[in-house]
């Protein structure tokens, strides 16, 4: 089966081609350049270059969350406008499983972690290659909280990496252990292997009018409107 | 300092962008297509895409072996090509040290291993993150010898790890490992960090026109030749 996957969760973008269990290429990006002007060309490109016809694509995987409100929404608009022209199902993946994928199988624990601001990451939680949390919107206290809570060495992986890191370390000393700095970024091609792994294990794809992005919290801009009108109603 | 690099030394091709320690983009191409068709329009694809005029390069780092003898002279010649008329200079990495270098930070013990054909391998070893052996070609045999000795347990990456995995399997038992199928192949992005790190430690780079491909082996067409003109020697 030949997978087409794209990842514009966080800071980076990128996208993949596969078949079957073989990486056939992959395009990544993480540059200051916004996602709505480099994931269809980078697509393109890569069709292009491997001398891909889009009608040859069998599914169309993207991380459909958590994440950047606008980058979640490009990557899954631009998945549903490739499938639906190609008449091909889609299958939605998390950002957090496929940053922590690279990870699964050679460490215990991995704990993907994505800054999402004011101090709150998304994060998931990995041990001996399976998931022990769903996707969540969490303190970095809290995460401290239960990070503490588990022994022997825990990798961080995600574009949180670092922040986590820096607010944890004294907490948890020696046992906080950060990705390589070149792999903490999800990395499409693991959409794809995930896609692939999740319908081995029987979930179904879903038709491109189907897909849908997954957010945690409301966007900041909601929020702020929310706030706004509970203090108008408070002052009324 | 920001870097473009070239790897398709092996079965995979690949081009990347990256700026001190921050990996700007990479494309990363494995298909049945000839490095000479893919490599330049890949690379010109992620200059494009990242909107980066091949000027404000500083250096030009690439794989020069060993590998295949066709690979790696496809890359050497690109890249004394672009960094020729950029008037910049290069960096040679080692093909086998690109591969290793994602696992040489959590991995006690990394072999890097490339399929050199008629059961020999490219190779290199690594501990605690740093060099143990010169790239060699070795029977896989003889490399069981050496591994045989390594105490703990053993990283095998590269495009041999799959063969050599199989073929030493029942000598060394679970002591062998296999780094995951999508992270096996060398990358761009590893080569212009090994060239960074390699400066830091003092070492120069060279002008384009004194880059040279490294090989360890004469090519197949060379050794027949000689074998052709010693059986004739030893005929007359």
């Amino acid at each position: 089966m030949r997978i087409l996957s794209l990842e514009c969760a966080s800071v980076s973008a990128s996208a993949a081609l596969t078949d079957d269990d073989k990486l056939l290429g992959e395009s990544f990006l993480a540059t200051a350049l916004k996602h709505s002007r480099t994931l269809m060309p980078m697509t393109e490109a890569l069709l292009s270059v491997s001398e891909t016809p889009i009608s040859s694509v069998d599914l169309f995987a993207v991380t459909v969350g958590p994440g950047s409100f606008t980058g979640v929404r490009i990557g899954v608009a631009a998945t549903k406008g490739m499938a639906d022209a190609a008449g091909k199902p889609c299958f939605p993946v998390s950002a957090l499983e496929a940053a922590a994928y690279p990870f699964l199988e050679g460490c215990e624990t991995v704990c993907a972690v994505m800054d999402a601001r004011c101090m709150q990451v998304y994060t998931a939680l990995f041990q001996n290659g399976e998931r022990r949390t769903p996707d969540e919107a969490l303190t970095i206290e809290a995460l401290g909280e239960r990070l503490g809570q588990i022994p022997g060495q825990i990798l961080l992986v995600g574009d949180g990496t670092e922040l986590v890191y820096k607010t944890l370390q004294e907490k948890l000393g020696e046992r906080l252990m950060t990705a390589p700095a070149q792999l903490r970024l999800p990395r499409a091609s693991s959409v794809a292997f995930l896609a692939r792994a999740h319908m081995a294990r029987g979930e179904a794809p879903v038709e491109a009018t189907k897909l849908s992005p997954v957010y945690l919290r409301l966007p900041q801009a909601q929020r702020e409107l929310n706030k706004k009108t509970k203090q108008k109603e408070q002052t009324v």
